[in-house]
């Protein structure tokens, strides 16, 4: 992991574990030694699958070696996933796209704007028609065709951009080519997806057809993790819009883009700012 | 049809017929030739069905047998189907219900405090537990049984209730129970159902449980119309709330029934006013 | 405080206080003394009022008193202010009405249905028309009319019974009286109000009038608590609805009671779920 | 008035005047005369002003000509105020902006991505921060800086702009300088501002850090035609989004700008469509 620590002294801290008595204090106790202030904290004991979730957002003045260290000492004794980063620093982000710009335009000016904490090392397309919008933005653009014939090649050539460039993220910007199972399981809760749909309705291609057909009167957009099993990931956040017999096909596609880029930005943030924790086929938000 | 007016000299009238020109001349002649005045109007042309759509509520001081009369003329020459009512006539309406009081209570206290058009000629339960609030406001309950033995026999007393009360409504305000073909085609397009889930996803039982498995983070509600083809009725109205991972089942369950009653009672407020008009598998709502 | 502990090992503990560091770490450092397990928690600093908040959920197999010596020693610590509940536990609430009653009927309906943790030990109308709904849910109902006279002898009468029936929380569910500034003193932070308005817009009389003359596309309603700065206490909850053109002042009252009942509900969830702690003029909602 | 026709024979007829009977039938008339038919239409009379509204979507063989001689006809007779534009006709528009780039970003990109029916000859900025983006989408920039001194013939230079370029259309797309009375009534009901609170609440400046100090639980944005009235103007749309007690000002900024990029792009859209009719001080719009 990158140790440039925008903030010196503030991480995020988070951790679960199979639920038991003690493990607040324990935390509490490794930020007590540190000299550590909690800026704000959650915790959630999950009833259904057994595991207790936390995530802390501390100030302390020693930096990040002896909080590190008092960290693996707990997670050992509870036998806990963990990571600590420092606040703030943004993740080395691959952004993935085919032709729709929505979300690649989205995420970038959030992050050159809004502060959304990623560093985007490259924009991917399977297409070379958003090329221009990473240039605006200063992004160097890979051209990655993808056919059946060079899919296996398209795939080593992303897997080796991840692993030279330390890629901590990637996200689906509207990428409309299906990625292998080893890609997955190799960036395993590290990839998010954008599906123009209020999963789990409307699997499949051209949901926003199906969604005309069924004459629903609300669609969405569901970002979810990558899984080897096709939208069926663990979702991390899902949003709707308002639609009306007045709506053709194309309409609610152009509606659908607003919360499509919205929902994206939104699990983007959440996931950089270690908000999201795995349980399960569920995630737990820890939303501000 | 019933022809108590409860505002004398105004009328909706919806009409819809394959699309061609010349229809709202025609219509709103006949309203010229009635002195009629429009208060509101809405027209749509839906292109994938070929079909064209109207409402109009009008103010003619010459009383119900013109505009019929001018109406019949119209919707002969175009091939359309149409109905004229006095504006704010209550439904006669039988509200079905089994345990779940909360879209009764939330009916029956729109009905009487703010206006919702509709005369409850009787609340029908296949238990007895809702009777109390039947009677509180002052609305006949029957307990209709309903077994593997004797369902047959309940739904003909369900069916002669209909037809004796000249019930123009049927509303499922959570009845746990499956109509027969028959019943659903006797009354077709004047049975709205609430379904616990944002439909398509989740059909079938428990959907709040479906979707508690599968980690959404919005749960949602669906009135449709009632056809022979289970949960796949022409949608009315639909809405969502959040729900976070904290939230268990039975949390959802108590968010959802808010949600439940408030999509209901649109529905039935925009059935009643007219505002529904059928589209194949799909509905125009010309809402406000 | 009642010690009516309907899950008996279950509690809830709320502390607030100047941020300093170690405050969790002895808080938590009570509940391993208790043997206790966080079952759920929250803690917040405000940068802007320099206080840290903490809400826990806590599991502790040694029952109330040992968890309360811990919790007052910190307390005195950190010159904090505290909270200890059992879970669960319903506060004794009186809910005051005028004439509509969707917000009364709302909440009863919730706390016999919903499990919505509320005792009512009466409701309190200043008009008699809402004695029914009370009678209905088995909860006594006491006419207390207000007149310029009598103003100062019905606010005795009121705080006679919230003194008598140790009364915890007051809910004005659409009661259109003001309260004197010496019960809004006895019961600070525990009087909310329904307010008919987004505040802080449309303050005073007949808000969906205002917010009709000035065409809003929303109207809103405010759950907040009360002081003696009229429409100016701590906001709890607020939410919102969409309107048209064609919705006149009388319909967006209909639809705005919607939205009042739902934010007064949730609000009223909140507090007597110990979520709500205050933080100057502003709230701390630990949503779930 | 520009005769670029993009769909030939499809026109958008919009007409306002004092309500009486016979307007939708002699309106429709001249569609009959014009072997036209109706797409979609909508119609309102609004009880409090007296006036009615209407909005047709026709479809017509014979050219502009024809339709605009009836129109005329039919505006002269019921004294109506009216317009005739071919549907999907971009309108010529001015983007007016200072240094946040939210709202012009989105804007661009909508009209070149999403069909936006907007032609922008120029996007003005006091600033010249955003030039980069303009000159991105190909749109020329123009730098008119704005002090107290050079004010007046600032506003000369856009004057002149507007007139020469035929600008049908100006977008304040946060553009912080206040508009003087003479470009304001030049351009009456053609000037769009979207204004970074939920009006009437937080008018003046820093409506963030206001909503912030107030402790409101939702922010907002609203859409408004400009007047000399500063932040009075009739509004034509407007959203919100939820904050929570952990959401400092610049959160809520940050927050604030996806309502009010979304809450402009639809007014825009709806004024470009022609669904928005001026109502006294209120707005009718004929949304889908």
């Amino acid at each position: 992991m990158i140790d440039a620590a925008p903030r010196d002294s503030k991480f995020i801290l988070t951790l679960s574990c199979p639920d038991q008595p003690g493990i607040v204090h324990a935390v509490s106790g490794v930020i007590g030694e540190v000299e550590g202030n909690i800026i704000q904290s959650q915790q959630f004991g999950d009833p259904d699958s057994g595991l207790f979730f936390m995530r802390v957002e501390v100030d302390s003045p020693v930096g990040r070696g002896p909080v590190e260290d008092g960290l693996k000492r707990v997670a050992e004794r509870f036998g806990a996933t963990w990571s600590l980063d420092a606040l703030g620093r943004p993740l080395r982000t691959i952004i993935m796209v085919s032709r729709e710009g929505h979300c690649l335009t989205d995420l970038l000016y959030r992050q050159r704007s809004q502060g959304l904490p990623i560093e985007v090392v490259a924009v991917v397309g399977n297409h070379p028609d958003l090329a221009p919008v990473a240039q605006f933005y200063g992004v160097p653009f890979l051209n990655i065709p993808v056919t059946k014939e060079t899919k296996a090649k398209a795939e080593e050539e992303l897997l080796a951009l991840i692993r030279s460039e330390k890629v901590e993220l990637v996200v689906l910007a509207r990428y409309m080519q299906i990625l292998s199972d080893k890609v997955c399981e190799e960036m395993s809760g590290r990839i998010i997806n954008i599906h123009h749909s209020f999963l789990p309705s409307f699997k499949g291609a051209r949901p926003y057809a199906q969604a005309h057909d069924r004459g629903v009167k609300l669609i969405g957009a569901t970002a979810h993790y990558v899984t080897a099993d096709l939208d069926e990931g663990p979702i991390i956040e899902q949003d709707v819009t308002r639609v009306t017999h007045a709506d053709s096909t194309p309409d609610m596609v152009a509606l659908g883009q607003d919360v499509e880029r919205r929902v994206l930005a939104q699990a983007v943030r959440w996931h950089v700012e270690r908000r999201v924790l795995m349980d399960g086929s569920r995630t737990v938000v820890f939303s501000r």
